[in-house]
């Protein structure tokens, strides 16, 4: 059983008016005077999922009794930093450029997805120039930072077996859990309150954000494209190794591990993620990365436990435990 | 004559330290804590050039009277999001790609030079951040904004040889001209002085970034690479239809304009700028296009002598007159 979105909205109730206000932000905000930039909006609008980061700010806000006017903001200019992520991670290689549009004509379309994710990222910034704090134009800014230093760490890392799970880890904080450890301390904290807690949280949307990487990685080793809902086994195309594959690895004997680094690099081969599967039993590798993720999540729940007891704070509680779902 | 480096250097002799203080502000924000990060410094900077925007905000608040310990810092701040631009720039569209790496093993490239952008922009905009005032954040994320959007304006552009002049310019303020009158404007106002001064020296600055544009696209039809220091004849490969090519396009007949068309276009053409200067007679389109820049040089000069007479008035000046004699 997945979770369906509507399931999420359910879940979301609490904090639906925020939701609304966040979504007619986003709109306005994606939208552009420009009519060149109009037609892209479209490009975005694909991208639009489950707006889980927006919904942490609003729901840590309201479960940490934290909620303001503008909380409805902070949670459009994260999910505006998340956007222009994703654009961005459109942005083919040589490689795959030479693989996908043999045949079809794309030549603009690497320039257009740079160009619509800076406007994206500086939408989201000018945007947070607006609030009456200065804390979360601080914190998203150092963020953003630390994302893009997370995915410039893993392209090095590409094909290296040899990472140890803390390497793992250290880098999917930096790209994803980041962005959810930000949305959570923004949503205890904004405009700039208590700091203990604002830690707390954060240390909570980074447990969560790790899980989510976690499952996400899983995901595109056992997932079909239908299901997921995007492009599967394109970590193996790509030579990103994830944590499942690391533990499998670390087990296998010499010629499984030969048989694993063949089906990431052996050129020309057409479905490296089958090759993977071939190559070795994954399936231990993926209990023992399934159970990371659960007892990150479990980490979170505790912290968030610790809150006093509110729809809200339920509510965080079934998201957080949601994102382990996705795997069900 | 090409007025050298070390002409420039001279003529910033007035804002020499802050120069200085603006080198050693983004060396540090370059520099990163991850070892990934570090290695790609040397990719950024290669492209470390004249430093005129840096120089445009040291200068105006001298000559306006406005200086701050700050104003090293905006300096920065927008020489950064000028790197980020250019790094982004460098991102190859599918056709490139194939043309230019298909011997060269450049598979991560374009990932790398739109992390490494991101990361610039994050960096200017935390920097932006930490300082007193917020309207350099705001001013900035606005520009960056206004940059997108005449980029993406331009793309949508290609191939019309119908674009008028009025559109061509406004392109042209949008994605260059913004970021010359936002480094005007906030040195005359940071960290938020008077308005009206800052209105008159944005509008200089952006009169300036237009001149600068226009010579730029002048040098891309007449230029030598090795005198202009980067490649040369790319508005042509990349369909960009620029002010002294449409003047002389309005001017031709139809059988010229088709074979102009034609330059830009016919699939497998090996050197389409030769083929252009050979399609029609680009002098008097050239001539024209030098008498606008020349024009909106005096408009901005003009803004600048109704300021205090002083030595970095007479160097904002000189740096003024500086962007029309690259072509001399």
């Amino acid at each position: 059983m997945n979770p369906s979105k509507e399931a999420l909205t359910f879940l979301l109730a609490p904090v639906a008016g925020g939701m609304e206000r966040m979504r007619t932000i986003l709109a306005a905000q994606i939208a552009d005077a420009s009519p060149a930039v109009r037609d892209m909006t479209d490009h975005v609008a694909r991208f639009q999922g489950k707006q889980l980061r927006g919904a942490l700010v609003l729901l840590t806000g309201e479960a940490t009794g934290n909620s303001t006017d503008e909380h409805a903001a902070v949670a459009a200019i994260v999910e505006l930093i998340h956007l222009a992520t994703l654009v961005h991670d459109d942005i083919l290689d040589g490689a795959e450029v030479r693989r996908r549009v043999a045949c079809v004509n794309q030549r603009w379309d690497n320039q257009v997805a740079v160009l619509l994710g800076d406007f994206l990222y500086a939408r989201a910034f000018a945007l947070s120039t607006q609030l009456s704090s200065r804390l979360c134009s601080r914190l998203l800014a150092e963020t953003t930072r630390t994302l893009c230093v997370g995915e410039i760490e893993q392209s090095t890392r590409r094909y290296d077996f040899e990472m140890g799970q803390e390497t793992y880890e250290a880098i999917a904080a930096a790209k994803t859990a980041s962005l959810y450890a930000a949305a959570c301390e923004l949503g205890a904290r904004y405009p700039g309150g208590n700091d203990e807690l604002g830690a707390r949280m954060a240390r909570a949307g980074r447990n969560l954000g790790l899980a989510f990487q976690i499952i996400d990685d899983c995901l595109d080793l056992t997932g079909e494209q239908e299901t997921v809902g995007k492009s599967v086994g394109t970590d193996v195309e790509d030579g990103k190794i994830t944590l499942p594959v690391l533990f499998a690895y670390r087990e296998a004997d010499e010629r499984v591990r030969a048989a694993v680094r063949d089906a990431y690099t052996r050129p020309g081969l057409a479905d490296r993620r089958s090759a993977l599967r071939a190559a070795c039993d994954l399936s231990h590798g993926l209990e023992r990365a399934q159970a990371r993720a659960s007892e990150l999540v479990e980490e979170a729940r505790s912290e968030i436990a610790r809150l006093p007891e509110s729809d809200a704070r339920r509510s965080l509680d079934a998201a957080v435990t949601f994102v382990l779902a996705r795997n069900q």
